[in-house]
């Protein structure tokens, strides 16, 4: 190891084998922590080629269990975004694509920090079950065309051990280790193809759109180096998505959306995003037809159809899912209402993120628990004229003493401007 | 730690209380083994400069003990050598030195891999005792102006964990770490003054004169940063120094040239590193006065009286020191000799430290035993002009089987020409 250690860090480029050889003798323990923090730095400074990262990418899928959905006809499109404040497109891009007969097995994840998680948010609507086993994930996804589970805690247990580690040397930030995390995870998940929603800026770990570009071209080259089909979507993530930040509050929006009553950015990149999974899975031909589809299963109300046989399926109280009312609602909200006055020029997803964390919607550590009701529901976003004393958002929580923690965290989230901002498109590029 | 890794990841500088706790956090164990690695590699990659030399090497410095040498008048200069083949110069220079009227206290170290160390070489002389208590140390040095120790193992346990890890995560090769561990481990030691001897070439771990030059700045700047004089000597090391190599060996040669009878290589460093600690001690104004001086004192006898007296204060056989075939000597013999004519080009001190271990008289872990009587002493060195039969060396051992072991390496040591090599130097450089 410690030669392989040097290779890189002389900046040779390693082999497949060598590749191999490092994840394998982690995953066995025969290399310890300490040797793989090393070669990380060395990764860090010197990078990683295409080849290389193809090689990371297939190395840490086969590190343990894998996904078979061969069993489930058509080609199997998975999404993933890499996170970011108010990001509930799976909850509406799942039973919007299904309704397309594009069959949807999607495994996700927990929030952490800042961003929310899926699993989180379905789970807001009572009963709704995510743990399940493969066999029955497969089944539902036959017989619903959609299912959405849990991620099996034996898939990739690599990149669980290696992020883990970059998370505590400094190394999480390089393109070659991100797409590897993310792809391995993908792909041992049983996906053909992938559709790959970048978020860049101040609520998403991506700062820029340069160091995006480069991810999306190294995920697309490590895709075809792997027989798969990938298209990356660059978008914003300056201020969050829509205007629901917190679990139950997210699931409710998702809905309105599913039924055409949704925020129009939301909106938007769904259709954006879903047209891409209907191209990948070769259901429609072109972006444009795509879209109309996408919006005519809206319009007609099979999407939200679907949402709502996706609740049955998992055990959800479809009750809840058609009388939004009944989902967990806390018992106090709060009117934040502006200090100063002008147009908003800039709203710091990170800041609203972090503030809902405080009102008890998200996770400070893997352990904290989670307030399915907590959270906020902004009423102005970027460009919006306010005069001191508007209302800017409607904070929930169970505890008093929580609006004071996050309220703080509000005050700094908003900058004002005399003259209107320029907004920021929401979709910057696509790359494929 | 995170922060710090970063700190230095993306190339800021890190305050001394940045380092102090890097490394007092990880003596304590409160940071794990793999941030450390993390950092070390960053610090491979973006170098340290003067100010964080400094304070590193101090802050190992201080991570355990420290020998207080104030109650011996004047000024303690230390003289370090970076390690090759054959490297004898302590067991004269200490005597030597110190039979001018400086004051020696040397702690030194054992053996390992292809280079030999002072203690396993004094120890050849039956009896010799290399652990002492400090105060015996001391009381030692103020009756007889010499004592020689092992060093004490709760010295700078940070270079020995810190060495310990970037020997196996690929980090060694940096000049501010060879630095700190070396001044931190002299310092601790209790030196005033340090004279380095810079080994640069084959059997050296540095390999080229210009990481040789920047190693001795980097050095004299963390001395000066800590109120230490320092002169570093650029040295060839590639070919051994002197003719024997191997325990007992080298002490009969070390004594021959404490009675004026070495190789000149050898009698020449001696009297140019001596020259620079007296003239460190403050004993001598000049160089050329300081030479003079340790040949009067070669020649009047008083060097070679001073090795018999310290072999005496540390119990050890004075009939050895004094009727040396008294001293270990190997059972078997081996002349070995040339496969090819001409001159000797090139004759590796690698391989020949290499095939003195093979031969016994080296460790190849630090658990392994050492013979004292087993190694080889050289007949012919680069320049000379060799006919095919002639005998190259004389290898000792006690098992006939380590010849053919340490043969191979002997074929590889030597290169042959059919013009005479330009002999290089062996002082390149003085740097102070």
């Amino acid at each position: 190891m410690v030669e392989l250690i040097k290779k890189k860090r002389d900046g040779h480029i390693l082999t497949s084998d060598d590749i191999q050889s490092i994840i394998s003798g982690y995953i066995s323990g025969v290399i310890p922590d300490y040797q793989i923090a090393a070669w990380l730095m060395a990764v860090y400074f010197q990078g990683m080629n295409d080849d290389e990262t193809a090689a990371l990418t297939d190395a840490m899928m086969r590190s343990g269990d894998m996904i078979d959905l061969s069993d489930i006809p058509g080609i199997k499109v998975d999404k993933h975004s890499t996170g970011g404040v108010g990001d509930k497109t799976t909850l509406i891009l799942a039973p919007l694509v299904a309704a397309a007969g594009v069959p949807v097995a999607k495994m996700s994840g927990r929030g952490l920090g800042h961003t929310g998680g899926t699993l989180d948010k379905f789970e807001s609507i009572p009963g709704f079950q995510v743990d399940m086993t493969a066999d029955a994930f497969i089944d539902k996804v036959k017989s619903h065309g959609i299912a959405i589970c849990s991620q099996n805690t034996k898939l990739v247990p690599a990149d669980k051990k290696l992020y883990a580690l970059r998370d505590v040397t400094g190394t999480v930030d390089n393109i070659s280790l991100i797409a590897s995390s993310v792809m391995s995870k993908k792909l041992a998940c049983g996906a053909d193809a992938i559709v790959i929603d970048l978020k860049v800026g101040d609520g998403a770990f991506i700062k820029n759109i340069i160091d995006a570009e480069k991810l999306a071209h190294i995920m697309i080259s490590t895709a075809q180096k792997m027989n798969r089909k990938l298209i990356a979507v660059i978008t914003g993530m300056e201020e969050p998505l829509g205007l629901a930040v917190g679990n139950a509050l997210e699931v409710k929006e998702a809905i309105d959306t599913l039924k055409g009553k949704g925020p129009e950015d939301l909106t938007n990149l769904c259709l954006e995003l879903g047209s891409h999974m209907l191209t990948l899975a070769g259901r429609t031909q072109s972006h444009e037809e795509g879209i109309d589809l996408l919006k005519s299963l809206i319009e007609n109300g099979q999407a939200y159809e679907k949402f709502i046989e996706l609740c049955a399926s998992q055990g959800g109280d479809i009750e809840v899912a058609k009388n939004m009312d009944l989902l967990p609602k806390a018992s106090l909200t709060f009117e934040y209402k502006s200090k100063k006055e002008g147009y908003i020029s800039h709203l710091s997803a990170m800041d609203i993120g972090l503030a809902s964390v405080r009102l008890g919607a998200g996770r400070e550590t893997k352990e904290s628990p989670i307030d399915h009701s907590a959270g906020i529901v902004l009423t102005k976003k970027v460009g919006a004229w306010i005069q001191e004393g508007d209302t800017l958002a409607i904070l929930h929580a169970n505890e008093s003493s929580f609006f004071a923690k996050a309220e703080s965290y509000m005050d700094l989230a908003y900058t004002f401007s005399k003259t209107k901002p320029i907004k920021e498109p929401l979709i910057f590029k696509t790359i494929q």
